[in-house]
């Protein structure tokens, strides 16, 4: 790609303070982007680097203030970071490899129906009675089970695996190795001490809109007609484990290595940081925010709240507790040092007392 | 399918009350089942749906006793629960594509032998000198490396992989993106800070009836001769990190993201909680039943104990002492309150000592 | 294979005390080693067995001092368990099946170069404009994406997958359903609370003598020319999360389940160990060693610190403070009984203070 800087400011309705004729080939950082890139500023921290930049052009806040002389380029918008990633956007559809065609082998059973513009890589395996949409993009050594559904302008990552009977909505981006539909952890005890498997017969149903990360697992719901359901816009990281009959609200964000047990419902715009465990059978409001490694045990009915801790708490509750925790040895020190007073003050009143009674 | 209340309850062993002759083409959930399904209730919780439920027919237990009119079929059963689970398996059974033969393209090394009725998907692969039993399913992409032995009736799912020499039991079930027998983590520091490879010669030996989740890794022992052992009837839920020469005793459970580090052995029948971490080098009593997010630390001597923390106790001081740890803030604030009254006290008493003295 | 003890004492430096013609085929553990073969003794825990061993020799430190008769020939070398190791790798290149040569059906994209050799598995699949160094083993369902490059004598185990212009280095071993250069996890909240994703358009850079464990995910970096860097001999355990933009320094050591949040600078050398979790945009000193479970909210600026806890801090506080999270209850009961006596205390000193007025 090579634009002008006016082109690009037209692209983003900014203004230009500069050259507008500047040759732009390249996206680049404020600290270390050569002639021919463009940058942003947006983070203050980052100030320091536009008076120094190489860019040829930076896209900067409409009100920015400079408090030295620049030597590039400005575009002046009003929110840089969504320009910024605006363009790439752009500069991304224009590199990409645009994937089409089938390449061989690749294998499709019976009663399947493939859209237009769709790719199919090698070693790609579509079961039979299978739908896809249009612009689909199924990346070699997926593998799509028996009865499966997919929408229009979804992505499947290499080696995403897709058990019988999933339904996967439109503009859904899967990433290699994500497993979803395996059979939920279901056993029961047996008298001898052994575990019945018990068989998992429902189905996923992945809404549109949702992001899956690499490796993570979401199990089939236990019975026939149920379905665990990740509802539309969910982003969920690398490495989550969604286990059965489990309901992730609309546009709730999971960080990696979190972990939601059996029949959890997980409200709407919740933001779940990483290696977080939910217990099974819980309702979570929605907005709810909840910090890295948090342990969520029971239900939480209000909205909005903030939690931390393993069982988790208010967050502020939980810092307040955590930083006497860290001095604890000198709480029981001091502790120590009032029961000996006492106790010596307490001989000291008995012996008045005897001293006053005399 | 399509049976009538009298086959079913036949099948169940149990007794009906209502028209035996209905019809019964499905399974269902008490509070959503319509007709011609049958559903059961079991959780007391539930016990409101029966007078309003839409199913055919409702599985009972033997003493159960409406309160208000009720307008299904009942079969009176000792344990409704296992009873509806017998009629899912038998379900599964009649529904689940029985896949049997070869699709091609697939691979198989010299040496190898296959038993009857098995299942090879498009792209599995097996390598040289493997022997597989009868009635085994391989689905698409499963790798199976050289000399591998597998039992009968075993499953392994779309993209399970056997590193060479791997031993796998019957009746076995492995899910999408499983990897049994990949290197050991072991490194030996030298002296410029670099690490060496320790070969990791062992190998994975899973016995009868395991179950493997998805995603989830067992490493092969470090010596020649050694097997990281996964005993009879273990199951082993997703994203489960099993490392070298761990032994998990028979019948035990262990559910998601769990971790247990190098040589150490969990006894029979443990429950184990999902994030719970184990330190190597451990032997863990059978019956040890452990929270989530636990850290084992030490070895577990004495059997059916109920751990939780990080490091672990048990559970129920664990909570004792989070309890306390939640008000940590308050407990602080009357150790300063009481400090004051005492140092008041003290100068008090010195006060009198001196004035006594006087 | 088959060696003298002599052979093998000549390979170690090592001198021999008994006959040095003895023949050894196979390497094992000294309590249950079997005639032929050879064993190490290093931890002195392990010392009953060289009295009661059935091995033909074994490898022991230059200045162990029998306690008892040994039946056993002796190797006396400076450090057992390294030359035992050095024995180990021999004993593994001998017995390795050396792979090579291509099995069918294989994919190779346009303009792509695989070196000498090499093996390539079946099904495995090679993009465009990819580079292979010299002897790679790339096995099954391995998934190399456009513009990758591989350097010399790197393994690919079953089902890895490489995103589009990945660089791995020379002798790197990646374990299998490793995933190399997905998106990291950026997404722009919008004003409806839906998110819009950030398009990740950097790399990743595995640079040479890096291990990496089964299922671990990397993702790429999120600007164009960016890349997620593995310095040289970092060994990642499996199932571990390395998010965009994060780099791992020289010889650092990671367990199992760790996760790194995006941006996160790991300094070199350092020990962490499995289940930890590190915030983003954090910068970790060298030589830091980490426990189990721990949680990095701070960067750490000082090296050679050890921590713990989540938040972390010194891990010798940390469990001085927990010693008293496990007798808060104790705690809470003294300072109950203090606050009695005291207020009792206080009524009697203020009754003398009232009495000595009066």
């Amino acid at each position: 790609m090579e634009f002008t800087v006016n082109q690009i400011a037209g692209m983003l309705k900014g203004e230009v303070q500069g050259n507008g004729q500047e040759k732009i080939n390249m996206l680049g950082k404020i600290q270390d982007a050569k002639k021919g890139q463009i940058a942003f500023l947006s983070n203050p921290k980052y100030e320091q680097y536009i008076y120094t930049t190489q860019a040829s052009a930076v896209i900067v806040k409409k009100d920015f203030q400079a408090k030295k002389e620049i030597n590039t380029i400005l575009i002046l918008v009003d929110d840089p970071y969504s320009s910024f990633t605006l363009l790439l956007e752009e500069y991304h559809r224009a590199i990409s490899y645009q994937k089409s065609g089938t390449e061989e082998p690749s294998f499709i059973g019976k009663n399947s129906v493939v859209g237009k513009d769709c790719y199919r890589g090698a070693f790609s395996y579509i079961g039979h009675n299978v739908k896809v949409g249009d612009n689909v993009k199924i990346y070699p050594h997926v593998y799509v089970g028996d009865n499966v559904t997919i929408g229009n302008h979804t992505i499947l990552h290499p080696n995403v695996k897709l058990y019988a009977d999933t339904k996967i909505g439109n503009h859904c981006v899967l990433h290699s190795g994500a497993v979803i539909g395996s059979d939920g952890f279901g056993f029961a005890p047996q008298e001898d001490g052994s575990y019945k498997t018990i068989p998992q017969l429902g189905s996923v149903i992945i809404e549109d809109h949702v992001s899956i990360g690499s490796n993570t697992v979401i199990d089939c719901a236990t019975l026939f007609g149920d379905a665990t359901t990740i509802h539309k816009g969910v982003k969920l990281d690398n490495l989550i484990q969604i286990a059965h009959n489990v309901e992730i609200g609309k546009n709730t964000v999971i960080a990696a290595q979190t972990g939601v047990s059996g029949s959890t419902k997980v409200g709407e715009n919740n933001m779940i940081a990483g290696q977080v465990g939910f217990a099974g059978h819980l309702v979570i409001a929605n907005n709810t925010s909840i910090g890295a490694q948090a342990g969520i045990s029971k239900s939480i009915t209000e909205e909005g709240q903030r939690l931390l801790g393993s069982p988790a708490f208010d967050i502020k509750e939980f810092f307040r507790s955590y930083a006497i925790f860290k001095r604890l040895p000198d709480l029981n020190y001091r502790l120590r040092e009032l029961e000996k007073k006492t106790n010596a003050n307490n001989n000291v009143s008995q012996a008045q007392e005897i001293e006053n009674d005399e």
